[in-house]
């Protein structure tokens, strides 16, 4: 049999940060359900056509073939690389099952096969929270989105205080178009990694698909007064007008939050269409967009109606690798167990099933050691494992590690 | 863009019965830490190397592919069809991270590229417990895990009683052996289709396998005093005296439990070299195991110490399937929501948010309703969904959809 070893890209925790990583998806699935969001959760595979279709992303999509399939058998199937479009699909699908605004989480795995570095892996989790329109959606749902990512992330123990960033595409597109720039997909993808590559380096590229840089870069780092930033472009276009008045109404919704609108958002998907969301974390910055999203319009179509939606997905392999990567977490026990009840001798076994049993009913996690070695050995077992207590069945007395004190305890209502 | 379709043997379920799906999980997982076993999760892939070495059902693993992979790259990874290698691998992996024995859960999807049919699915959820021993691991956890079993599954709302059936590779093994039979695990998986295409047509495999059919079936055939039974076949082997061994150990931990020893347990994987298991659910035998495993000595290799283990595996899909199926597992509301909070004109979306803020901050899932329509038409919105309560600012009121009642409510002392 082959070694065992791990594969670049494709994370594993330890126990300890498991339990970490479960509460922080507890605490997320937590406060979706407060805020409505109803569950589901989709197939990790997508006919190729229509993963393909999607910008840049797509070109690194992971396509799947039966060992044993003809060899001929074109691939058929590629693992989703988001959780969107995968929900666009669903919602096409059930669309006479699904009540509208029809308000969804979700919390998978995504795979790309993209060059694994730090924040970026092959394989990693999302939880995602989208609200789809049949025929329209309130622009009251792109207004609530960011408080509520900034509700989340702040009920969340451990997390870093966060910073939400938005823009709108139609006045990104408008700015484009407005400035004579006909095929904006690439453009956009372009000035979407003036983060990653600069300045200097994105107006080269910008140069080289024939965009005006100079003046895309200028609206990309417009601040303060928005309106009036965007308004000294010079830049004619109804979508500039519709882009900057959603942008304003998004706006006025998030006073006292920590939201910010920033004209150098794009994102890089091209199923934006509206309002777009970055959010990283304070102090974290160089890991990148921790949380992010936006509005889509044309997901899905085949229908008679338009299947509007907007949502954010919250990034959380990239936030754990990140604060498990710098210590910044701190992690527990590598078990949930809370008492340990040692053996004494095979004739106290039934005994200690007892006590097991007992404290199990009333919520407590609970092991018995499974052989009648020295207490020695087997308190050392709970130690390994952080088992903070162990319980005596022949003396009755139950030992905290921690605090080095053994006392008298009845399983019916001795509680940790 | 594509057509939004199901695809055969990539079960998906709707909202409603998604919520049941996760009060399942919850359910599982709750009674997996009760019984002190830590979560991992395990990346979706392995090396197809250590997939394919795995017995029948390797032949039906999904292989994977970067779009952008250079054309004559060679597929090396592929996607797991169980947990228990993957565990394996993980185990080896973090040799000097983990405690040992280390009691591990972990609930995961597997795929399996094989023709779908009832209780056979291309992707499904798993949620499996597994005991793995640095050298050596006592027997006691092989008796134990069939307890579990039943406590686990007794715990769950809605699930029917259940029947675990038990056996021990070794017997098996023993007897085959003790009556000329070589090559055994073709023999063995030709065996383990006795419930699937039944005793004539096995007869006619285990014949073209050169196996002794009718010595073989009636072994499988033993019931009542198993011990009676395997000594009345008259086949000696020191296999089959140390798998009775084990088996009459397992047997007597059991009782008062529905676990019953069946000699025509065998179980298709090659990686069993003892106890093996299979639950059914009492009047649902037709949709096969829900709850399978065993014990493995040699999963891993390589390092200077084995690494034996026993475990089961309950098939989350496989159960929901079948009870959704047949209607025999209730669903519930579309939503975790408990109250929608209706809105009258823009002016009172302010003090909206501010009631359903104090609700979600005494953990009360609560909606404010996206815009001021006609309250019919809000009402008919949470009616759809299954919320069970309207909220009305104006009048500082709840409604009670089920109970047509209306009464004064406070935000910060009202409860459901």
């Amino acid at each position: 049999m082959a070694k065992a070893r791990a594969i670049s890209g494709f994370p594993e925790w330890l126990p300890e940060q498991r339990i970490v990583e479960q509460r922080l998806l507890d605490g997320i699935r937590r406060q979706f359900e407060l805020f409505g969001f109803a569950p589901i959760e989709t197939r990790a595979v997508e006919p190729l056509d229509q993963l393909l279709t999607k910008g840049e992303t797509s070109k690194e999509v992971y396509t799947l073939t039966r060992l044993q399939a003809a060899e001929d058998e074109p691939a058929e199937l590629g693992l989703h690389f988001d959780l969107t479009v995968p929900l666009a699909r669903y919602v096409a699908q059930n669309l006479n099952d699904l009540r509208f605004p029809f308000k969804r989480y979700q919390i998978q795995k995504a795979w790309r096969g993209e060059r694994p570095q730090e924040g970026r892996y092959r394989e990693f989790t999302q939880a995602d929270i989208d609200v789809v329109g049949r025929g329209s959606l309130s622009l009251h749902f792109d207004a609530e989105m960011p408080v509520l990512v900034h509700e989340v992330m702040t009920a969340l123990p451990g997390i870093p205080p966060v910073t939400i960033r938005f823009n709108n595409r139609k006045l990104v597109e408008g700015v484009m178009r407005g400035l004579g720039v006909e095929d904006v997909a690439p453009v956009m993808r372009a000035l979407d990694k003036l983060d990653r590559r600069g300045p200097e380096r994105v107006a080269e590229d910008l140069r080289e698909l024939g965009a005006p840089a100079e003046k895309l870069l200028a609206m990309a780092h417009v601040h303060g007064d928005v309106v009036e930033g965007v308004r000294a472009l010079g830049v004619e276009h109804q979508l500039v007008d519709e882009g900057l008045a959603e942008l304003v109404f998004v706006l006025d919704a998030v006073k006292g939050r920590p939201v910010v609108a920033d004209l150098s958002i794009v994102r890089g998907l091209d199923y934006y269409t509206g309002t777009v969301y970055e959010t990283t974390m304070d102090g974290h910055e160089s890991v990148g967009a921790i949380c992010s999203g936006g509005r889509y319009d044309n997901l899905v179509e085949g229908g008679k109606d338009k299947l509007p939606g907007v949502g954010v997905s919250f990034g959380v392999t990239r936030i754990l690798g990140r604060l498990f990567g710098q210590d910044a977490l701190p992690v527990g026990p590598k078990t949930p167990t809370q008492v340990l009840v040692a053996l004494a001798s095979e004739d106290e076994r039934a005994a200690a099933r007892d006590v097991a049993g007992a404290l199990r009913a009333r919520g407590i996690p609970t092991e018995v050691f499974h052989e009648p070695v020295k207490f020695g050995k087997q308190i050392a077992y709970a130690d390994g494992k952080g088992i903070p207590y162990v319980w005596f069945t022949h003396s009755g007395e139950v030992r905290d590690l921690a605090a080095r004190e053994q006392a008298p305890a009845s399983p019916e209502s001795w509680s940790p």
